[in-house]
């Protein structure tokens, strides 16, 4: 029999409420996810404990498909719960709660895909996973570290079933809307017209003035709810906030920058309903504060073994369990173990040993160290003491400075050396330290070893309060046979490992060290990363060839897969021939991206994706299952359909676009803010239009480059507003250039719109877009008072500033950003007057810089160069590269020092002399001067030129400051000789301050 | 073990899902009750089946008490079960769910008390009742009747239970907060701090402003929603809409007159989404109508029984088995068959019979007739044909015309006999026909005798579109020992009946019609009404002077209780001596009219409450269980739990209200529209006092009264603004009064603020501040525009014009009310000229003449009086006492001619002629003018001064008459006989227009 939605959920509840979970209901406002209903985001505050579950139907305006797609919808119903403080074992609780639901994990692939939750609108992250289903995400599985901008203490875990998506995987339904709600109504009966219904309401009638409104008064109620201290209102219009928000963003009516104001907004109400709930609770005394105190583990009373018994070296295992690992924190644990193990015996330890074997997958880090050696050494140092002097009277007795230092080093007075050392006398202890055996030493320094594994992000779990990559769930530690007891984040090591999780993680009893790698092949493990990669490249190949075809199979890919298993098990799926005529962006996208499966292409393939280049997809896909081969069958069906289901919602969206041509949505422009001095982007294209008319003759365009600019920048931000970009943000300008092409344009216009994104466009007219773009946003942006500050760049504009200055550089086109930067200001709707384009042009530098200096130039080059020309990337780069060439060359001490005293000797003089030829008086000066006269005056940022200019003054220069006192008695001579000297220090205007350069 | 309100809930759950239930969710928006959530609204439209259960958290701001109250909040957990169609059982079902979660019903009280549920926002409405349990409201049971103006084909069942009412009922709490919501968690910890929140924010922060704006918001969007055909976000913004009023409401912003066009917008929204989703369902052909066909009961298929067995009388027992009927009904059906069951057998069945029984409870009514005749009567009837000569041919051969005749007779044409009638010959036929077995007829007549049964309000259930004032739900009909099975309402008649619901009406077999007294009897129901009231009477003045006092047991109460119960069982609850504080107008009023309890006072009282008067209150009351004394003590914990509740309330109230005085109120009467073109209801005070100054002296104040008036209109209006008012509009005024005491006014000065509501106040003080209210909202509200028209008069202006003329005459004060509403005009803020003044005054006196008529008098006389005189109610009063006697005098007939002669030949002269005495030329009108002179030419309204004068002249009248050519040849001559008769005519002017007399 199937299962219903209804049964499902009975079936949740029951099972929960046995966990000791309260049951809730949904929230009474409409709510994007269970997290914002006060039973979590309130709740997970503070220190009291706290269980519950619950269904919220949560909406999500933009998801919403008119009823025609199976399995995306503007409303679907979650099942939440949250678990407070962790209970240990929360995702063995909740693989319980799949089965008491029907799902049995032999039958079907259970993945946890590493998922790094936040929602900037609340102030809120957490670490954790999406879980899949075969393939299809059906729950999102978190540990909450901070949430309302407190942080966490104890730390919640969030578990956010997708009832829907369950209900339909269950049954392994091709779409929801026929499968049961109950025995008699099927899900379509109750929802499907009110799909339609709102997603026509969301995308077409919600009228954005009576919104934004809406919106204003809610913040306005919010707001003086908080002045009132009462948070549950508050939060309520917070809510609402947040809903209208999101109908607004489905009409298309939030832009980019706008959007930034609205979450600054949101995220500062939030924050503040979270700190006053706080006080409150605080107020309160904490009312479920009940179980306080029963809370910590007890301390776990195993008696240590006696490691005496061990007497000749063995194998040491160490074996951190840990719940699902993100890929790459896998691959850094790895590499940092390999260094810190041996580090710790060799250094710290001292104990000898031979191969050291790091290896793991998702769920274990295994470390075997060949033949550990069962002691220490021993050891003897002799520690200095006080004066010998002061140790021993004249008598040679021992004082009682002598008798304590020999006291605190465990050995008689008597035993106290004398030795001279540093020109003096001191006592001496010679503090014999007998080896101490590897168990004992290891169960001290185990901890340790792990504490200092360190990722990108990591987090809490448990009252240990240790933050790891994801929760530490048990370790084996054994010496030989002997376990090694170490305790840390709550746990005790022992000898006890777990199995795969399609068979429910068995126990497996680790007997000895050595045995470890034989019990985990026993159980179906690949503990080794590269032998798992290559049995998913053999298996990935061996399906592709099956259907003719070869697999894309980039190596970072392939890394990834086979850091997501510890089985693992290639399938070949497919998908409808008729999604093939889908951009392939889009497939590709699909599934390398979402779905991490290795796409096919007829025999011939690369790997390249380069468009129009390389053969076509094939429709098909190779999955990677963690397992074997039980029901490999049901597991390609569910893979088949979730990526069917993908495809088929991104073809609802380009049949929706292709229905019009792209030009026709640029009008639509008008609705998305750019930012609210800016106005519209609308706005915003018709100043990329203006200025990209400017830029042209200044790239030295041709006349069909230029026109093909024109063009490509009038339509470049139109795919902006069509549904496949609304809906997939990172296919922006990829699918500019496809509609482009639908539409009849030009290739190269349709090529420029799809480069714009790029750092460095290839062609010239995408350049222009490019730039027209990104100074427009950087002039505007600044001149609305919104240029980045401290480590905050909302919108953007460090990327603009780069993306303005590598192309030039790349594509070494002369090119002045200051005439740039001031044809942008004059398009402005706000003023933009010369200060604000000196900022500009001072942030783009400072940007330059920093390019300059990670491509590897040192930092006093780069500087010197750009305090001297910094408005012409790619001549800067040209100074850049001929000043570190001459900064390398061997004679470059003699050159900068002689160049050097013109400029020190003159740079505090505030007056500019006047040259008088006539009145040198003494030869070496006239001798210079005609040098000076010899070479040119100015040399348009060439570095070569100006240095060889110098080069020729130097024998000039120093005799001048042998022979000659500059700053002579009389004033007209002194000032004629500081009038040379300062010629020639003006040699460098417009090319490059020496005088930052180390050694000047 | 206590109950969780979670268990509850999941029992609930799993209960109604095993019925066939789907299981819903709560609403995404803020409902009031979960039959605003569609899957009530929407899915009760239409043919299509439904059968849903929900929890609904239902918001109402008004309820909300800070968390203080033990059992009122502005959130409750409704859970919401709808039932389309009528399964046949829906009480039975509904009382095995309370088993279900451990309600037995020999441990309590369950009743079931009449409630004409109606939504007037969604324009809906149904009977049903409201579920008690130990006189605690648990749930509502309603049979929809239309929804969204639309009415219901198939009606469904509704039954929403309070699960918090539930909950503190079931583990017998004294307040919820210390419940459990499941097994480590109490309801308080869960929801009183929220409760605290939302109550400050209703009552005291939400900005009126603010929620005028998002009302007008969600309306304008409900609008566009419905104009493009969607249902749904339309719904979602009535909602809203309903909701933010909610929110106004209990911000004390929304006024008496501007409530009403609040609910009209709302209404004619809900009402547009009704009929859009009616349409939108048939258009897509009603998806859910799989079991069509299926609904319809298959016809009963008994073998009835051989009636020709039965040949001597015996009893006959009709027996209508009803879901609980409202008291009034139950008396109104008892009445209707005393009449028809003899005027069925005597009239229509012609079947002998003795005497006839007709009694009831709330679940049956019962005839039992004893000694019917087994047969009727045979019975001959002479029928009149074709005359005679058309009948038989000059051969005494038959025509066809009286063969056809015979043969549609049933007899042959010889049997035709010719009779001489009304002056011709016609032939006639005996027909004689055979008296019918009594059962026979009897199943052919008693659904019509059933169908017969009217009542105020009625409602259909099932598909037989019966109405009655419950469900019918079973039929016993015995002639002896014989069933009689005729079919109504889906239901064949047999010789089952059901007993006691405390029992879990058990069937009972009713062998013979004759047994049927005993049968009842023995299983413990009382039949008779009048013999419940005994047992009542009895118990409860036995109750009463078990504590030392007397009952408060008014007959209609006590009237009342006996129909609510089948087996009546009086048991003594008692209160908190601390609520004998409270008002004892709220204390009478909740124990009577809310709890239907007889409240008790020290010995000496009579039953009469008018207050100061009358002994105290005892901390007591009465209560009637319907059952046995089986549990009793938990029966009355229950009710005293209630009561304590109840009284709790509003000592909150009252408390909140006293720490300020009664003036200090008046202010926030600005909050509170009147009617937008009018202002507020402190501007309408303000209007009140000035006109009670013009008032005053025309009511012939004297000076301490005019200033008490003048106080009490300034501060009559300020209770309506406190808490007590708020909650409990009925206690308006009289709360005024109690506060205005409690504020140091002067008694007479509370009095009349009392007094201000009564129909006739008795006061003059209490009189000026009623006529000030009353000529206010007229003169107002027609200037407005919005007098009533047809039946509609949402302002209640019929009742306050009936209120303006009654008082008067009662206190008979002679009053111009032409002058007063034209003093109001002069105060109304929108033009209220000559015109409009003169309309209200025509629609005053419209009621004047309603009044009188239905006082007994006349129409002729009435309209005769009011037509001549209507802006002094006291004086038309008495005028139309007078004429009414004059009208009754044995000489009227000499009188009203010899008027209506002079009236006649005048009244269509549109010239007003002089009457000159010098030129008459004949004694007679000499003497008749000089008659005239000698009487007064106007009589300031007083008939008998009139009619005494015209007595006087009645012989000059006749002579002049009979003697004189009023329409003489000479002009100048007729001019004056004319003006004469016109001056007779003229003396009723003011006094009376005779013309419309009967007999004129």
């Amino acid at each position: 029999m199937s299962s219903s939605l209804q049964s499902i959920i009975l079936q949740l509840q029951n099972f929960w409420a046995e966990k000791g979970c309260l049951i809730g209901q949904p929230y009474y406002t409409q709510v994007g996810a269970g997290t914002m209903n006060p039973a979590t985001f309130l709740r997970v505050l503070g220190p009291e404990p706290w269980h519950v579950a619950y269904v919220e139907p949560s909406v999500r305006p933009d998801d919403g498909r008119y009823g025609e797609n199976p399995n995306r919808f503007q409303l679907h119903y979650q099942f939440q719960v949250i678990l407070k403080p962790d209970p240990g074992n929360p995702v063995e609780l909740y693989l319980q709660s799949l089965e008491a639901i029907g799902i049995n994990p032999r039958e079907h692939d259970i993945r946890l895909v590493e998922d790094n939750w936040e929602q900037p609108a609340i102030s809120a992250w957490g670490l954790g996973w999406e879980i899949w289903l075969d393939g299809q995400e059906i729950t999102q599985f978190t540990y909450f570290q901070q949430v309302g901008g407190q942080s966490l203490d104890p730390v919640s875990v969030e578990i956010t079933y997708g009832l829907d998506r369950i209900l339909i995987a269950l049954n392994n339904a091709a779409a929801i809307w026929d499968e049961p709600w109950n025995d008699t109504v099927k899900y379509g009966d109750v929802r499907r017209q009110e799909e339609f219904e709102h997603s026509k309401y969301y995308f077409e009638i919600g009228n954005v003035e009576r919104l934004r409104q809406m919106y204003d008064l809610y913040k306005a109620e919010a707001e003086a709810c908080l002045a009132a201290g009462l948070v549950l209102p508050a939060h309520d219009y917070v809510l609402k906030c947040s809903h209208t928000f999101n109908a607004l963003d489905c009409r298309g009516a939030i832009g980019v920058t706008e959007r930034q104001v609205f979450y600054g907004q949101m995220r500062e109400m939030a924050r503040k309903v979270a700190e006053r709930y706080l006080e409150q609770r605080k107020e309160l005394e904490y009312p479920l504060m009940k179980e306080s105190g029963e809370q910590r583990a007890e301390k776990s009373q195993t008696v240590p073994a006696d490691y005496s018994l061990i007497t000749a070296p063995c194998s040491l295992l160490l074996e951190i369990g840990v719940e699902e690992l993100p890929a790459s924190d896998l691959d850094a644990a790895i590499a940092q173990l390999k260094t810190a193990v041996p580090g710790l015996l060799d250094e710290e330890l001292r104990l000898e040993h031979g191969p050291v074997h790091v290896s793991g997958t998702p769920r274990r880090l295994a470390v075997l160290v060949e033949a550990l050696a069962a002691r220490q050494p021993d050891r003897s140092d002799l520690v200095k003491g006080p004066a010998a002097e002061r140790a021993f009277g004249p008598d040679g007795i021992p004082t009682p400075a002598a008798i304590g230092f020999a006291k605190s080093k465990g050995v008689t007075p008597k035993e106290l050396q004398i030795r001279d050392v540093e020109g003096g006398r001191y006592v001496f202890a010679l503090v014999k330290q007998a080896g101490r055996p590897a168990a004992e030493v290891l169960v001290e320094a185990l901890p340790g070893l792990v504490a200092g594994l360190k990722f990108d992000k990591s987090m809490r779990w448990n009252a240990s309060k240790v933050a790891f990559s994801r929760p530490l769930r048990w370790f084996v530690a054994l010496l030989g046979e002997t376990v090694l007891p170490f305790e840390y984040a709550g746990l005790t090591a022992g000898r006890v490992s777990r199995g795969l999780r399609p068979y429910n993680s068995p126990e497996m009893l680790i007997s000895s060290a050595d045995a470890y790698f034989d019990i985990i092949k026993e159980n179906g493990i690949v503990l080794d990363g590269s032998e798992r990669q290559a049995l998913i490249a053999e298996g990935v190949q061996r399906l592709a060839a099956s259907v003719g075809g070869a697999a894309i199979m980039p190596p970072e890919l392939l890394a990834e897969v086979a850091n997501l298993v510890e089985r693992p098990m290639p399938l070949l799926g497919s998908f409808k021939q008729e999604f093939l005529s889908l951009p392939e962006d889009v497939l590709i996208s699909v599934m390398k991206k979402h779905q991490r499966y290795f796409p096919l292409r007829t025999v011939g393939a690369t790997g390249s994706v380069a468009p129009g280049q390389v053969p076509p997809l094939l429709p098909n896909f190779v999955i990677v299952r963690n397992g074997d081969e039980h029901a490999l069958e049901l597991v390609r069906q569910g893979n088949e359909h979730v990526v069917g289901a993908r495809f088929a919602d991104a073809a609802f969206f380009v049949r929706e676009d292709s229905k019009h041509k792209l030009e026709d949505f640029r009008p639509r422009l008008a609705t998305l803010i750019f930012q609210k001095k800016l106005g519209s982007l609308l706005d915003k294209s018709d100043r990329m239009v203006k200025l990209a008319e400017a830029l042209a003759p200044m790239l030295g365009l041709t006349e069909p480059e230029r026109q093909q600019a024109a063009r490509a920048t009038y339509l470049s931000k139109a795919d902006l507003v069509t549904r496949m970009v609304v809906e997939m943000t990172s296919l922006q300008g990829l699918m500019g250039r496809e509609y482009a092409l639908r539409s009849g344009e030009a290739p190269e216009v349709a090529a420029a719109i799809g480069e714009q994104y790029l750092p460095v466009p290839h062609s010239r007219p995408g350049l222009v877009v490019a730039l027209a773009d990104r100074l427009d946003s950087l002039t505007g942006l600044f001149a609305a008072g919104l240029a980045p500050s401290g480590t905050k760049d909302p919108f953007g504009l460090r990327r603009a500033a780069i993306g303005t200055v590598q192309p030039l550089m790349e594509h070494a086109i002369d090119f002045d950003l200051g005439a740039a930067v001031q044809a942008s200001a004059r398009l402005q709707p706000v003023e933009a007057g010369p200060a604000v384009q000196a900022q500009v042009l001072d942030f783009i530098t400072g940007r330059l810089g920093v390019l300059l200096k990670d491509g590897g130039y040192k930092y006093d080059v780069v500087d010197a160069v750009l305090a001297g020309q910094s408005s012409r990337p790619a001549a800067a780069l040209k100074a850049v590269r001929q000043l570190a060439a001459w900064v390398a060359r061997p004679d470059w001490n003699t050159i900068l020092p002689a160049y050097a005293r013109c400029v020190r000797i003159t740079r505090d003089q505030p007056e500019r002399f006047l040259v008088r030829p006539e009145a040198f008086v003494e030869e070496p000066e006239r001798t210079l001067y005609e040098a000076v006269a010899a070479q040119p005056s100015a040399f348009g940022g060439d570095v070569d030129a100006f240095l060889n200019a110098v080069l020729a003054l130097i024998p000039a220069i120093n005799t001048f400051f042998d022979k000659v006192l500059v700053m002579a008695g009389d004033p007209s001579m002194r000032a004629n000789r500081l009038g040379l000297l300062q010629r020639i220090a003006a040699l460098a205007d417009g090319v490059a301050d020496l005088s930052k350069l180390e050694g000047f």
